[in-house]
Parts: C-alpha cells; sequence; structure tokens
C-alpha cells in the first residue's frame, strides 16, 4: 500500500516546489496562516499540507513557525545559486503526468511525452535561450554530485586535456577544472549552448582554461582530447546510436586515453538498481528508443569497438561511470 | 530527489496491478518472454519494468524466470479471496491522475475528483451493484488488518452487542463475529448494500448473528447497541457532519456503551504521521469538506456531546482507534 499510495508523498513535495514553499521559508520562518495567505492557499488544507512536509522531513515546525531544514534551504530556495529544484519543477508540470500514460507506453513502447501532441519538448527548449539557461542549469544541479566525485576519484595526474561531449551549462568540466589545474578542457555541444557554457565557466574565472566546441555527435567527429566524458548521453539513444557515440569517442582519442560513460547504471544482475532501471522506463515516456544499461553491457559496446580495458566505479548516488582505456 | 521522483515507483507498481501482473505469476514462474506477450506488452521496456518490480521487491527473479513473492501472491492475485489489489485499481485508475492537480485544490479548498466534470463517483458506484460489490471488497481488502485487531484488542467480553455504522461489506463485524461467540452485532447501511453484506456474512455462516439495518446515517437514528463503530466514515465528512455523527452514536448507545472511531488517526503533534496527512489531502481531492483529525480533536468532539471517558490506541499500520465511554 505505501508503494502504491508513493505517488501521494511524490505529488506533495512537488506541489511545495512548485509553490516556491521553500523559497518563501528561506527569507525566515512564518506561522501557518501567514504561510497560507503568501502561498495562496484555501484555509482547507492548508496545514495539512505543511504538517505532511514536516512528516516527511522537508519542514520543521517549531513554536507553531514552520522553516526550511537546512536541507531544503540549500538545495530548494530558488534564490540560491546551489537550487536544484529545477529538475523537480519539471517532473511537476511534465512527467508526472506523462507517467500517468506508462501502461501505454509499456503497450507500444512509444514515449508519452508531447511527442504524442506533436510537439517536440527539447526542440522547443534548444530553441529558445532564456528556457534553455533553465533546463541547463536544472542539469547542472542534477549532476553537481557525480561531477565532484568524478573530479575527485578518476586519475587525472595520468592525463593532460578532457572534452565533455554534451557537456551541457558545463557543471563537469568546472569541477575538473577546479580540482586540477593542470589540466585544459571543453565542452562539446550544440552552438546554442555555448553563450550559456562561456558564462557559467566565466562566473569560475577558467575561461582559459575550459573552451566550447560547437557542434553535432551524430554529424560531426568529436575533438582530439586526452579523455572524453559523456554524461546522461547514451541513455538517451538506442543501441545503434550508443554504439556509434562511442565508436566516435574511441576515434577521438590517443591510444592510451580513456573514455568515461557516467550515469545511473544498473548493476549487472538487474537486481537492485531501483532508480536506474526506473529511470530507463523514463526513457521510454521521454525519448523514441533511449534506455538504461549495465556497466557489462557498456563495456561489451566499448571492447566491440577496440578499448582494451574497461572499468566500473561508484560516483555519487545512483550514478556510475564505466571508463574505457583505448 | 528520491521524494519528488517517488511517482516512478509507485506508477510503475500501479501499471503492474492494472495489468494482472501478479495474477498471471500466480499460476506460475515465467520467463521474461512468455510474460511479456503474456501481457500484451512491446518488448522494449518489458524487462526492465519486470526488473525494476524485482529491485522494489515486488517480484522474484530465478533462473531468468519470474516469480511472485510470498506477499504478492496473497494480495495481489484477483483469483485468491485475501486480494487487496482493488484499492490499487482505483488509485491506478482514478487518483494517481486526480492527485495532479494538487496544486490547484489546495489553492481552491475543492476537490479534485470526477465532481470537476458534473459527475459524483460515489453516487455513480452506489447505482451499480456489480461496481459496488467490486467497491466494497477493496475497502474490505484495505480495512482487514485493522478488522483483525480491533477484534482482538477490544474488551468485547464486557459487551453483548455491536453495530457497525457504515460498515460496508461487513470485514469488520465478520471479524469481530468470529473471534467472540457471545456478540450480537449488524451492520447500518444504505440499503443497496443490504445484499452484498449478506451474502458476505453468509459466506462465514454467521447469518443469525449478523443483521443488516438499512439506513441513512444523516437522516436515520442509528440503531441501539453496546458497542457502535465508525470505521474510515468522520474523515469524509467536515467538522459539522462529524460532530453531528458522533452526537447520533452518542443517543443511540446505552450507559456505559462504547463509541469506537477508527481510521488513519494523526498524531496529536501533527508531526509524524504521514499516511495520515497525506489521507486528509486525499480527502481534498475526493471529498467537499472532509478531512483527518488527531487521537485529541476527536476524543473532545466525543466529550462535546457527553462522552464522558476517551481512550487511543493504535490498531494495525497506520490506522488507531478512539475510544469514547457514555
Amino acid at each position: 500500500m505505501q508503494l502504491g499510495l508513493g505517488f501521494w508523498e511524490s505529488k506533495t513535495f512537488l506541489s511545495a516546489v512548485e509553490l516556491g514553499l521553500f523559497t518563501e521559508l528561506a527569507k525566515g520562518p512564518r506561522d501557518c496562516e501567514s504561510l497560507r495567505a503568501q502561498l495562496g492557499l484555501h484555509s482547507r488544507s492548508a496545514r495539512d499540507f505543511f504538517d505532511a512536509l514536516v512528516s516527511l522531513g522537508m519542514l520543521q515546525r517549531n513554536n507553531d513557525e514552520y522553516a526550511n531544514t537546512s536541507e531544503s534551504d540549500l538545495f530548494l530556495d530558488r534564490s540560491k545559486s546551489s537550487y536544484i529544484g529545477g529538475i523537480l519543477e519539471m517532473c511537476n508540470a511534465r512527467l508526472y503526468g506523462f507517467w500517468g500514460n506508462l501502461t501505454t507506453g509499456l503497450k507500444s513502447g512509444e514515449p508519452q511525452n508531447e511527442v504524442k501532441q506533436g510537439e517536440d519538448f527539447f526542440a522547443k527548449i534548444y530553441a529558445e535561450p532564456t528556457r534553455l539557461k533553465q533546463f541547463l542549469c536544472a542539469m547542472t544541479g542534477l549532476s553537481m554530485g557525480a561531477a565532484k566525485a568524478l573530479a575527485l576519484q578518476f586519475p587525472w595526474a595520468n592525463y593532460k586535456s578532457f572534452v565533455d561531449a554534451g557537456g551541457a551549462q558545463g557543471c563537469v568540466p568546472v569541477q575538473i577544472a577546479l580540482a586540477h589545474s593542470h589540466l585544459i578542457g571543453g565542452n562539446f555541444d550544440l552552438p546554442v549552448v555555448g553563450p550559456i557554457f562561456e558564462e557559467y565557466v566565466q562566473s569560475f574565472g577558467l575561461g582559459q582554461r575550459l573552451s566550447f566546441y560547437p557542434g553535432d555527435f551524430f554529424k560531426d567527429s568529436l575533438p582530439s582530447a586526452d579523455v572524453i566524458i559523456m554524461g546522461h548521453i547514451l541513455q538517451n539513444w538506442g543501441l545503434e546510436e550508443k554504439r556509434q557515440l562511442i565508436a566516435k569517442a574511441y576515434a577521438a582519442l590517443p591510444k592510451g586515453g580513456a573514455l568515461i560513460v557516467w550515469e545511473a547504471i544498473i548493476d549487472d544482475q538487474r537486481q537492485q538498481s531501483t532508480f536506474s532501471l526506473l529511470m530507463s522506463l523514463n526513457m521510454l515516456i521521454e525519448t523514441q528508443t533511449g534506455f538504461d544499461f549495465t556497466g557489462a553491457d557498456c563495456s561489451a559496446w566499448m571492447r566491440d569497438v577496440g578499448f582494451k580495458e574497461t572499468r566500473v566505479e561508484p560516483l555519487c548516488g545512483p550514478d556510475s561511470m564505466v571508463v574505457g582505456i583505448k
């Protein structure tokens, strides 16, 4: 029953993010009536809503005043750069509803997002710089934990340069460059991403060491570098495209160079990685052919195109990296 | 993120119930391809779907064959009388979608179910005997744990008779009568419920001791009995109706008689009862004025109409009972 009714707590939290509740409380604690009025809620269920969030550990209540927890204050206040609620806003506005058609997707194998109405959500986002920047910011929030782990764990001392293929706002390149001053790096992404990446990189003073390479990884070759990174990329595509992208990375690497594929990798037994398996169902909802995969799957694809060694290492949360050495 | 994306696992499980996956596997284990074909699923995501259910603990996989766990076999096989999936089917078909409008409900204080389209889901169910029986069966599944606890915990030896007000199929009266042969009891519910209750009671051979009292608890008096029970009733109504129903119970009891109100009671600090607080939001989605309440709230309403003593006792899962002695 808890699993079947799990959408209650999930949607309650998503509505709180949508309403900007945590952003409001970041300004200071408020009593029930004042918080209710500020958010424009009806008196009928406001207290139940706030107390449900207390019971879920997302809010605190002291002396009848509601306040953020330290985590919700850091990660869910829109006015902080550490905000990661963008992805939750997208879940609330889009994915919650689309997942309502999961059964249809499972029966047809077809995506269940805006594509059904003839729209292409991602094309629309990439066509509009302001929305694109919001989206890329949300992706940065989602990638930060893995980016820091990747900067720390990989033996960067053995390499001089890297390119992040589909690096979006530049979360991973920036974290790696901050941690390793001997490296130069880049982001290979669609031209429209360029200014958003440059702005982000400048804000860290890394403009001298991180460059933007405009291109389309299905049409163009990847720039050469000692290490090529693909994070949250392969999951979006079918088996053929996955193999094609891995082959492109192989072609761009020198002998001894490394490809790092990182995302929510499924455990080889396909027994424990709930998040990764559900992410694969999310790829059904959102893409034409995408799916998630195990470390063994990815290692095999790497070896098929010529990589000599492969290894799988956990990064952060559900994310792992599969490393292939040419 | 886990909380915000919790709807993924919830909906995945609800789709499995909808598709009759557990009913199919109750006939015996199946490999991926055979299970996929039987359920009419596309090959794209079937394996991810099944393995996600394995990782969630709802299925087992041995030697590449999927099988029910002992729990999913007992509770989620439609062909067993222990099936409790009816309520999950209703969540999948109705509540998942309606909860998508939680924010609108919080702002307006208005229900977000069929009422918005001018339909009355519950009136429709009660108008059609086959659907009503399915619905009442689902309610029985949901009440069974609390019914067994109530039969065991309450000092029934001190009483001779009871009436369950809004007793539906008769889950609670039957469990109490089975456990205590000295008791006679009844179910006071809408006339249309009568035949469904009688059939259920007969199946336990309890027709001599359990009677049906047709009526509407807002229009009619309650039948007299030593103990009156209201389970999952008060939550559906606003404060005035709650008080009115408690007063009716008081009127129908002898001195020393007991009213038992049981449902998902909120803890007095409104700090820990996530399920009960979310159930109260579900009452926002489903009813005009309903809400859940603490044991202290209910005790106060009882004392206001004359009950001398009250106490709160946990039953099973999120359910507790509030007992008032006249």
